[in-house]
């Protein structure tokens, strides 16, 4: 069974990451994601530590996809370009505003060549604006989106960025649902529209919930919300986290601890009473955790239908017994680099399933067998060849 | 012009975040989400700091939905249900594991009254395996997914929890981006599915890019990437955030400090070399950086086209002029709590805007409603309302 995504193909010119994340997305759910690289290929194939000129964030950002070197410098490497888009659903781009125009494969350039086309434009900040020709980086997001801020150090104030490029890659799954809504928006209209998605926009509309609670509602709302302390207990041999919100949960973290005197203390009666203590209930937790295992506790407090889980490292959570059981973690051969693990994708379908059928592509690897589905003969390949129109 | 997703009918059985703000994001989009809640309500109505008995982590996670209040506990609440889901295309529920079936709502009973709908179960995490059964809490997925490893303190290696709830956040586009693929692949087919998905799977499959790099070669890649230095720098004022990948930006760098002999310097002349050198490049940045004003700073960088940003706390995102260009940041009027802030869709639609066109919901706002429309009569309702099926 193919994915939900089975007969859609996308035009890809987008590097790095809140792109590819987004077309790969697409492209496990079964879309024909064309990759279109320039020469030199995406920078995000040597960004790092390289691996036979792999590098492996690219592979978990690509994959399930074809790559095609085409040079839009060129005017036969654009009109190459818009004979794929015409056989196109959709076209995705993150350059800077402005330089698709510039380039000559701007929404109405691709509009002539296939009128229900869904256009997708992916920037940093916004397309106007005093931020919007500035480069991006993800830093630069998560400083402008307050994320930076919320992720700060209580007491001396200091900012603290987030250690995962998670506007980046926010971006990318956000712009993966709103590609297959316009998608399915066409089948019932029969018209392509123009998506854009800001960086900046994605990552303050996902932080707001709570991040923004504080500025809401609009009246008697003007200090920042205090910052919760880490639920991050010290074990004899690790570090674990648990939750006591309710109060059963508390209760059972006072059995699990031996410490039943918690339960006469005034203050942590009531679960609003344990927010208002949080600092005091959790230093005596963190005290109580400190003399066993991780193992032992977990053990313990899982008796006592307390939330609990071991913090654990990226190479520990590979082994987890939860992960397997999930299935989540795929080893596939990569034709470059070798055996590769990947997480597969997050979804599971019933009847049109995800899956990776595909790893990520060498630079220009699909470009010969793509031009002869477009019905290229090998002397007309050869001719582009030779031109330097592609690789 | 409605948007991408007008037409479409989903019935919302979820509390929290993870699944409300998946469906308030397709009901941005357009469609009739209608939220079904226990006598009770969402607990997430009430979770925390409250105004008029709100808080307002529900209203950015429940705009754009209307609410009827069903007791399923009773027979008639369960064929109540059957007769909304009759009318829908999807529905979606985050009950552990398991709980459906027992409450009679399992995927097999309600595909009997629709048999193309999309089923949806968001479980924590996963639906078998030793965490099945156990409740969640976003803590417990940052630990167990290596995120709160990932972002602990360099040196002493103790873990760091994320200060927002990053797995509920990105289960919920994640889902919402799976509920949109299936609804276009029914277009397609005609056929409905259950789409399962785990809030660790979309955790791990988020961090995997970057966050676990060293685990996806699988041969010699045992040792945990080292964590980089934050790009936090201090100034006079504030705190900014500033970027020197390539050549060009690191000699801007040296020009905007007035520091030129850095240029001369052997470890930093390449950008292979400034990233094995990053602690003593970025301790030199740090002392060059703490001398003058945030303002200042920006505008030199920006002058030596170094990217860079000031980095915000949440109070001064909503007045950032980038923020303001993009118009992100939208106001209305709530019946309950006044006027609210919140941020528009993050995705622009050309052609079907995604839009803010209802506050979130009292509890039962829509109930005789929602029955007007399958037709009951006010002797039904009243009747329902009786028996205490309906509030």
């Amino acid at each position: 069974m193919p994915g939900p995504l089975d007969g859609f193909r996308i035009i890809d010119l987008t590097a790095m990451v809140s792109g590819p994340m987004a077309t790969m997305l697409l492209g496990d759910q079964g879309a024909d994601v064309i990759k279109v690289e320039p020469p030199g290929g995406d920078l995000n194939r040597r960004l790092g530590k390289t691996r036979n000129g792999v590098t492996a964030i690219f592979l978990t950002s690509n994959r399930n996809k074809r790559s095609i070197v085409i040079d839009l410098k060129t005017s036969k490497g654009r009109a190459l370009l818009a004979e794929l888009v015409a056989t196109a659903d959709a076209f995705v781009q993150n350059f800077r505003p402005g330089a698709v125009e510039r380039m000559g494969i701007g929404e109405s350039a691709m509009r002539r060549v296939r009128e229900d086309l869904v256009y997708v434009s992916i920037s940093g900040f916004g397309e106007t604006g005093p931020y919007a020709q500035k480069r991006v980086y993800d830093p630069l997001i998560q400083a402008l989106s307050g994320l930076a801020s919320i992720q700060g150090d209580r007491g001396a104030g200091r900012p603290r960025m987030v250690r995962t490029i998670i506007p980046d890659k926010i971006t990318a799954i956000t712009a993966a649902q709103a590609i297959t809504a316009a998608l399915l928006a066409r089948e019932r209209t029969g018209r392509g529209q123009h998506v854009r998605l800001a960086m900046l926009d994605a990552m303050v509309a996902l932080l707001w919930p709570e991040g923004m609670a504080r500025h809401t509602f609009m009246s008697g709302a003007s200090r920042d919300r205090p910052i919760a302390q880490d639920l991050v207990f010290e074990t004899t041999d690790g570090f674990i986290t648990a939750g006591t919100v309710s109060d059963s949960e508390w209760e059972g973290m006072a059995r699990a601890t031996e410490h039943p005197e918690w339960l006469d203390d005034e203050r942590f009666r009531t679960s609003e009473g344990r927010v208002i203590h949080a600092k005091q209930r959790l230093a005596m937790i963190e005290r109580a955790l400190k003399n066993r295992s991780t193992d032992d506790w977990l053990e313990r407090l899982d008796a006592e239908q307390v939330p609990c889980a071991p913090i654990l490292t990226p190479a520990q959570v590979i082994e987890h017994p939860q992960v397997a059981a999930n299935q989540l973690v795929v080893e596939g051969e990569h034709a470059l680099v070798g055996p590769i693990r990947q997480p597969r994708p997050a979804a599971i379908f019933s009847e049109t399933p995800a899956a990776i059928s595909r790893q990520a592509p060498a630079l220009g690897e699909h470009t010969d067998e793509i031009l002869e589905e477009l019905g290229k003969s090998a002397a007309d390949t050869s001719e582009l060849r030779s031109a330097k129109v592609i690789r």
